[in-house]
């Protein structure tokens, strides 16, 4: 069955990559695109400056964008893919969802809320539970999910697959792309020969939301999980493609061979968007790298490698598409999600 | 008092970095030069393909280059700096000590052998003392002295500056160079637009040199220190300068404000090349950066910033200019202290 | 009809790219992949530092790799396609011919020699006629055919379409990829952040190339174009596509719309690996560029912008994707036209 | 003698290399700084992000901004240097020439004004005489002298050297760095990987300002070089550093030869940031190279190299630091000029 979607804040970085991502979407159809108000009323090719490298799908090139405001997009739209930046997501996000809309959501506002759930398919699908509770607190018709930040989501599933050990604690360095940033977000004369070892509330969020993930549900409420994450963030000059460095230590010991076959094996729900597997595992010691792994089944798929002992724990890196798997694609999964699981 | 001085392997990377500190010098003079067989017996500026923006400096432009062995070059000079690579500093460096001569060596066979001192002056200068043990033992009237790998040198100094805490535990992510690895070490192809998660042998480097630069000296015998250090590291696409990510433990509390004043405060024995500060540390979360802050001093300082509470301990970020504080201007000091210290 | 076919040289960069278009091509079939004395012996997969972000496609990965030698394979493989450095292919791809095996070069020798077809199918196919001269003249069961380097590729097919108006004189500036070195050919150290304004033979390629493709064939002769061809030739830090900035002189006077129209039309013959339209002519001035435009039609389309007056003629940009549509994918069209006109 | 100085749009890429040049400068000494509203009244040091890897100059940092208008600065500043950007300039730097101050700017606008004069003290000091026919023309105490674009000043100096052999066409291409732009005037999503082979009004700057430049004066009014000059104008990933590929045809013959001498023995006049000798003529075919060449002579030095027959002229590559020779230190050059020949 085929769904009518919509896009807010359909020209950035990120709404670009959604529609590079839904207009070929077996379940879903591109009715409505929404920006800020200087665009609206423009034909999206005029509004958005594209800038991905496959051409602007034709069909979406003609429609017309609308302000982002409930009252300017049609009713009967199943489902909106929100990649609105943060303060405007805080802004009008809920508007929509009392408007009766279901909305899957990249923006990190509310991310934390307690009864929104912040959901990775193959990890914790079972928190969407939580839109029952969503509802009845908010008195909504529509409904809103969350995907995490993109340096998060590059972890978590490996984390995940490593959890059968107890995991007790973890250190995570990032070496970030910085299309994260959005397309206006890291100028040249900043990154060129260099590199920032900050992006502002970026630990933050890979430490609160990594816990939240990869916390329980018991139908009514979420507990967090009580590893402690302690994050370390920077911005390197790569364009697309986060890579990240962990140490990871557990109640229980794990070898090198039995964490490679947890996570070779680790298998969520199967969704038209899933890579398969969920992650590739190199042996490869200097693998994986953000140019050379980011596309793997369409920049789906988390790419793992470099596992090794590390005195109390174990060492690896994990490297994900961060505005494919880390974003667009993480939307887009969330959606696939609230279809199979009969929100729409 | 001027000493004359040689370098082993002048032709490469660090042999011209070492070139260009010795030039002006105001101790040193430069009288010898060697390289492989293929250069033997040309003016320096037709062997070797000079890439350092400033210029070759004329006097050493003609000096022709010897074969890199005791035999062909003068027996009156007082020091040689070597950056021969690995594997023929292993072969020949012993036999130029074996000569009479007297060695700082950047090259990283036998660093860890009980009986060569490893030594960053501002940290453990009393190491030196190990060169009686070692002309005892090897009947050596020469001497050899090794500085240590360049990403160690980046972070140990700050680590030394923190261990009035009692340092227990120790995580580093690096984030490292290009001229690390040589002018030809890493091809635009690997490099542009991408990230490498392995640098053959640095992680055990780190781990091994850290701890014995941070161990004592009893005047007859060196004792590792008993914090445990894990390294991950990273080639990224940055010209020079070396950036690491730390997270430290310790025995007692240390407050942010009490290690930045540690930091700030921690002096070490004062040479011709010496920074001042030796660390410099940064309120703006953003910095050290790479391209700003490797210069500082003549390349010769250690920055430091983002220093904050991580659970169990503090993080931060370091940075030096791996080609110069890391590597030849690392040999220079050692040289100075050679020099103070009566050896010459 | 499906042909056996084999890579020579199979394990460099464009080798490659040949395995990457030949592996799934619906008419031709790998055979045999041979590479040097070090390699031979080895299945692919060992022998080759695979570096393309597509996986290594898995029947190709056990082939077991041979020497360069007609005596080390088959008989009866239809054709070769030839990504051999040239001073080896020099020595060998006459043997490959002299031995009976039809055999399409990338490799830079025999380039200009009178009795080699040098052939951009949509641009010259009528030049391959030469062959009949070549064997008479070299008494081969085989045949030798060339394609162009890969900046004289990026540039001709704009030429060719402009030529109705007579092209009287040439200048074009090169901005050209890191990868069209090879691998190894561009370190790291040498090309971030700065610019080589030296490709060493690269300037002539381009002016004598150009006028041999654009000349005449009268059956029996080549004729040069007589057009001048003045080219300048930089390498900066971009991985894939060449761009070029072209000013054009003609006989009669073309205006920027004619010209247009005249890139736009232009068609050549039509194979499986044809772009459709061969130029894309954009409108916006500041296309194409390398990373926007290097993957359009799988690689294989030359981009032009910024048509515009220049004095006494028209100045405009053209790209192309250097090792597809420039060397590995050039071979492949050029085997197709060899399919096509029965010469295998 | 000592001259009082302001800097007006102090906080942008330009302000600051201005800053860099004057603190140290002997004839000059900063008084005042200028900026838009929103930096006026904060000390410099909260104003700018400073942005090069040298300190901020100290009692620099504390100087309180102004606004930028004629009523917010003292009365006695000798000389102001103008950075704005030229929609700002075109509106307030004639108000400060009104109001009795002498400018030298940076600022696009006017360059190409009849009674303004765009000097390379180097290449048309003379052209300053312009000064006397601008104050009638205008009723000014003050006084406006302009410095070009700085793909013009990299280009002009050597082309100056050249007109003795009669300039008649000249094309060129650039390879323009970044910092051009100001430092947010390039995303990195724009340029990694990348090159852009457009620049908004650059091409018909270095056209119309070359003529202007190398055009005479006879005490009353210019006249503009009858060359043509046709541009191509590229951005690619360097930082600072222009490079150009230039092609110059001439009214009577050049050798390869005489040209270099033309170069290295071009000479202008002598005044304190004058580069020694101007221009510097490499004999390697691969040199000048942005990174390995732009801080010669501070900087400020013209490099050339690549000098070869090109069928009817002759064909070179030149380069300078486009930040410091090419816009601050071309304002602070004529300044130095008003100074020397009476104005301030």
């Amino acid at each position: 069955m085929t769904h009518t979607v919509g896009v807010l804040g359909a020209t950035g970085a990120v709404g670009q990559r959604l529609i590079q991502l839904l207009d070929p979407h077996p379940e879903f159809e591109i009715r409505a695109l929404t920006a800020s108000s200087d665009s609206a009323g423009k034909p999206y090719r005029k509004a958005a400056k594209w800038r991905i490298s496959t051409p602007i799908p034709e069909d979406i090139a003609e429609i017309t964008v609308a302000e982002t405001d409930p009252g300017a997009i049609d009713d009967d739209i199943d489902l909106l893919f929100s990649s609105l930046p943060s303060s405007v997501g805080e802004r009008v996000e809920s508007d929509f969802c009392e408007a009766g809309y279901v909305v899957s959501s990249n923006s990190s506002n509310q991310r934390m809320a307690e009864d929104v759930p912040l959901v990775i398919p193959e990890v914790n699908a079972d928190h969407l539970g939580l839109l029952e509770v969503q509802r009845d607190e908010r008195g909504w018709d529509g409904a809103m999910v969350k995907n995490p930040n993109c340096s998060t989501i590059t972890m978590v599933p490996t984390l995940a697959a490593l959890d059968e050990f107890g995991l007790s604690r973890i250190h995570v360095a990032t070496l970030q792309a910085v299309s994260g940033a959005g397309y206006d977000g890291v100028t040249s004369m900043e990154i060129i020969d260099n590199a920032i070892p900050h992006i502002g509330g970026e630990e933050e969020k890979m430490e609160s939301e990594s816990r939240k993930l990869l916390g329980g549900f018991d139908g009514a409420e979420l507990s967090i999980h009580d590893a402690t994450v302690s994050a370390s963030c920077n911005r390197i000059p790569t364009l697309d493609g986060h890579l990240e460095n962990v140490w990871a230590e557990f109640e229980e010991e794990a070898t090198v061979e039995e964490a490679r076959e947890a996570m070779e094996s680790y298998e969520g729900i199967d969704l038209p968007s899933s890579p398969d597997p969920l992650i590739k595992v190199f042996e490869e010691p200097d693998r994986p790298q953000p140019r050379l792994d980011r596309e793997r089944e369409d920049g789906m798929q988390i790419s793992a490698g470099g596992l090794r002992e590390s005195g109390t724990g174990l060492q690896y890196n994990c490297l994900a598409h961060n505005t494919l798997r880390g974003a667009a694609g993480a939307s887009v999964l969330n959606g696939e999600l609230l279809a199979e699981q009969g929100y729409l």
